[in-house]
C-alpha cells in the first residue's frame, strides 16, 4: 500500500487530526481509506469526523460497519453521532448496531437532532458537576476528565439533581474558591444557553454578538446535553455563507472546487435548465413585439441594456437582503421598511441610469422617441428589479424555504420579464404615435 | 431629553453593552448620542465599541474629543484603538492628544496595524506570566486581573524576559500545580500563535482547522501583543463573507438594509454605471449585426436567452471559486486543475443546454439553421462562461485586488459580449450559405 501512495502512515500518526484530514481528501478514495486502516482506530476515527462531510461519507461507505464501529470505540458519541448522520438506510443500522450498548444509545439519541441546529451541532467535551458538590470535588472531576478532554475548558456546568443547568463556574474562580465550599455557592447564577433546536443563524448570532467562548445547550426539559463551541459557530457560519451564496445562483450549497465532476454536473445542470425555461419566458416576451423589432431594429440594441441594469440593481437589492436576513438583521416585520428604502433608491437610480440611456439612445439613433422610451423603460424595471430584490427572499421565507434559494435565477426572470415588457410595450406605443 | 425617547438611561444600565449598543442603533443619533452621554463613562464607551463601525463613526463626531477622552478612561487600550480607527484626521489627532499619556502611546501602537490583520482584531483580555514565576504568583496575577477581566480566561501565556512566547499554561492546570513550582516547568512548549500581519482569511483558517477558544498573536519580534478569540475570528469571517458576496455585485462590502439611504446611493450608483458601460459594449457588439437582425428577427429572441444561460453559468463557477479562495480551500497554484475540471463541465453542461436550445429554435421558428446556430453559439458561451468564472477571480488576485470586486459585472459583461458575438457572427454565417 505505501508503494502507491507518498504518505506513510507513520508520517501521519504524528500529526492534529484535522490536518490529516486535509492530506487525506487530497488523495483518491482508495488511498485514503487504506491509511486510515492503517492509522490507530481513535486516531482514524478522530481524522474522519475532521473531513469534508462529503469525502467522509464516501469513505465509511467503503468500510465495513464493525470495523467503523472499532474506530468510534474510544472516540465520543457527539463525534461519532455526526458520522454515523453521513451514513444512511441498511448501512447506519448495521453500523448502530455494531457499536457498544451505552455508546449506541447516546448516539441514537444525538441522531435525533436536526444537523443544523445545537442539538446537532454541540459537543460533548465539557464538564459538569452537581451544585451540592464541594469544590475539591470538582477539582478531582476535572482531573479525571482532564486526560481524555481537550485542554481548552474554561467553564464548568453546574446542574442539579435532574442534570438542569443551574449555573456556571469560571474555571479562573475554582482557582480561588475554599476546597470546602459548595460549588452552589460560589458559581454564577446568570448564564446563556443554546436549546437542543436552536438554528445556525441563531447559533451564530449569540456568539457574535456576546463574544462567548461556549455555550452550554440544553434540551426541551432543560437538562444540560452539551457545548457549542466558539470555534463550532464559525464553522456553522462559514457553512451557512457558503450555502446562502451558492444557493442564490443554483448550486447545491455544498458544493467545492475539488468535488468530483460528476457530482457537479448533476447538480448544476438541473439549475441550469430552471434557468433555460425562464430564459425562454423572456424570449417569448419579445417573441410578442417580434413585429415591432422587424420595423424597428434599434430596439434590439437595448434589450440587453434594460435586462442587464435591471437585473444589476436588483442583485445589489437581493444580495443585502439575503444576507441580512441569514445574519439576524432583518426580520420579516422590517420588510416594509426596506422595501420602501429601496424603492426610493431604485427611483433615484433609475431616473439617474433611465436619464443616461435616454440620451444615449437619442444621440445613437438620433431618435427622441428611442432615448424617451428607454428612460423610461429603465426606471420602471429598475422599481421592477428592487420590488423583486426585497420580495423574491421575504417570499421564499414565509413559504418556508432558504431566503436565498435560487433567488437570483427568480430575480433575473422578473428584470427580463419585466424589462422586455415595458420596453417593447412603450415602444409599441411610441410607434403608434410616431405613425410607425 | 427623556421625553424625546422611549429609552432611560436607568433601563439600559442593567444591559449587557453589546444590547445597549443594539437598542441606540436603532435611534436617531441625536437620540444616541444624548443617551450615551447619560450613561456612566466606561460602560458608554463599552456601548460604543459594541455597534456597528459606521454608527460608532457617526455618534464620535459628534463628540468633543476631551469628552470621549473621559469616556475611554477605564476601557483597554485594544478597545480604544478600534473606536479611534472610526475617526479621522484632525479629530483623530485631538482625541490622541486628549488621552493620559500611557494609553495614548499604546494606541497609537495598535494604530499602526491594518484592521483586516489579527493586529488590527486582537483585544487585551489576555494574562500573560513570566515563566521563572511560581504558580502561586500565577494564581495571584490572575486574582488581580479577576475583576477587571472577563470572565472567560482559559490560558495563561508564558513569556520569557523579553515579552517573547515561550509558552501557553491551560488554566485547569493551574488547579493542579503544586504552588512552588516555577510556569516553566508544568507550562505546555508547544503554542501555536497568529502573527499581527495575519489577514482575515487565514485567522477564520485557523480557528475553523484547529478548533481553538482563542490565539496568542504576536508582534514581529515574536512578542507577545495580544489575543484573539474564536467569537472575533467568527465576526470577522462573517464580516469578509458579506463583503464578497456584496463585492461580486457592486456593492461597498459594507452595506446593511438600514444603511442611510444617501450613503447606498452614493455607494451603488457608480457600480451601476460601470454596468452600464458594459451593458453598452454588449448592445454595441449587437448593433455590429443590426442588419442580420432586420432580415431575420428571429435572432432577436435568442439574444437573452445565449446571454442569460452563459450568465448563469459562469455565475455558478465564478460563486463556488470566489467563496473557496476566500475559505483557502482554492489557491492560485490549483488555478489549472480548477479551470480544466470547469471547462470539461462546461462542455457537458454546453452540450446538453445547446442541444436543448437548439431543438426549441429549429421546432418554434421551423428553422434547423436557427436551431445549429442557437445550440453551437451556446456551447461557445458556456465555454466562454467556465473560463471567465476561473480565470476573473484568479487576475483579480493576480494583481492584488480583492478576487470578488465587481467579479459578476466583470463575468456578465463577458458572457453578454461573447454570446452575441459567437450568436450573431455563426447567424451571419448561416445566413451567407442559406442564401438571405
Amino acid at each position: 500500500m505505501s508503494e502507491e501512495t507518498n504518505i506513510l502512515p507513520e508520517e501521519l500518526i504524528r500529526l492534529h487530526p484535522a490536518d490529516i484530514a486535509d492530506r487525506l481528501e487530497r488523495l483518491p478514495l482508495e488511498e485514503a481509506g487504506a491509511l486510515l486502516r492503517a492509522l490507530p482506530a481513535d486516531l482514524a476515527g478522530r481524522a474522519l469526523s475532521e473531513m469534508a462531510p462529503e469525502t467522509a461519507g464516501d469513505l465509511m461507505e467503503g468500510f465495513d460497519s464493525s470495523l467503523l464501529a472499532s474506530l468510534f470505540e474510544n472516540v465520543s458519541a457527539h463525534v461519532v453521532a455526526d458520522l454515523a448522520a453521513l451514513v444512511e438506510g441498511a448501512k447506519l443500522r448495521s453500523l448502530l448496531d455494531a457499536l457498544p450498548g451505552e455508546l449506541r444509545e447516546h448516539v441514537t439519541g444525538l441522531l435525533a437532532y436536526a444537523s443544523d441546529t445545537a442539538g446537532g451541532i454541540m459537543s460533548g467535551s465539557f464538564i459538569a458537576i452537581r451544585a451540592d458538590r464541594t469544590i475539591e470535588e470538582a477539582q478531582q472531576r476535572i482531573r479525571q476528565r482532564g486526560r481524555d478532554s481537550q485542554p481548552d475548558v474554561s467553564y464548568l456546568y453546574v446542574t442539579d439533581g435532574a442534570r438542569r443547568l443551574v449555573g456556571v463556574l469560571p474555571l479562573r474562580d475554582l482557582v480561588f474558591a475554599r476546597r470546602d465550599q459548595r460549588v452552589g455557592d460560589v458559581m454564577s447564577r446568570t448564564v446563556r444557553a443554546l436549546r437542543v433546536d436552536a438554528d445556525r443563524e441563531e447559533i451564530a448570532r449569540e456568539f457574535e454578538h456576546y463574544h462567548f467562548l461556549a455555550l452550554p445547550v440544553l434540551d426541551l426539559q432543560s437538562r444540560l446535553v452539551g457545548i457549542v463551541k466558539a470555534s463550532d459557530a464559525l464553522h456553522v457560519a462559514q457553512a451557512e455563507a457558503t450555502e446562502d451564496m451558492q444557493l442564490m445562483v443554483g448550486l447545491s450549497g455544498e458544493e467545492r472546487v475539488f468535488t468530483p465532476w460528476r457530482r457537479s454536473l448533476g447538480q448544476r445542470l438541473p439549475w441550469l435548465y430552471v434557468n433555460l425555461a425562464t430564459a425562454f419566458a423572456a424570449a417569448a416576451v419579445v417573441g410578442l413585439f417580434e413585429g415591432a423589432i422587424q420595423r424597428w431594429t434599434a430596439l434590439a440594441l437595448f434589450l440587453p441594456v434594460i435586462a442587464g441594469q435591471g437585473g444589476n440593481a436588483g442583485m445589489q437589492t437581493l444580495t443585502i437582503v439575503v444576507r441580512d436576513m441569514a445574519l439576524g438583521e432583518m426580520t420579516m416585520k422590517d420588510g416594509r421598511r426596506v422595501l420602501l428604502k429601496e424603492l426610493l433608491l431604485a427611483l433615484i437610480n433609475g431616473l439617474a441610469i433611465g436619464l443616461t440611456v435616454g440620451m444615449i439612445g437619442w444621440f445613437w439613433k438620433g431618435s427622441v422617441e428611442l432615448g424617451l422610451v428607454a428612460g423610461a423603460a429603465m426606471v420602471l424595471n429598475t422599481l421592477a428589479a428592487a420590488f423583486s430584490g426585497v420580495a423574491i427572499p421575504l417570499t421564499l421565507k414565509a413559504v418556508r424555504l432558504d431566503p436565498a434559494l435560487a433567488s437570483s435565477i427568480l430575480l433575473t426572470t422578473v428584470t427580463d420579464v419585466a424589462g422586455f415588457f415595458f420596453f417593447l410595450g412603450l415602444a409599441v406605443l411610441a410607434m403608434h404615435s410616431m405613425g410607425l
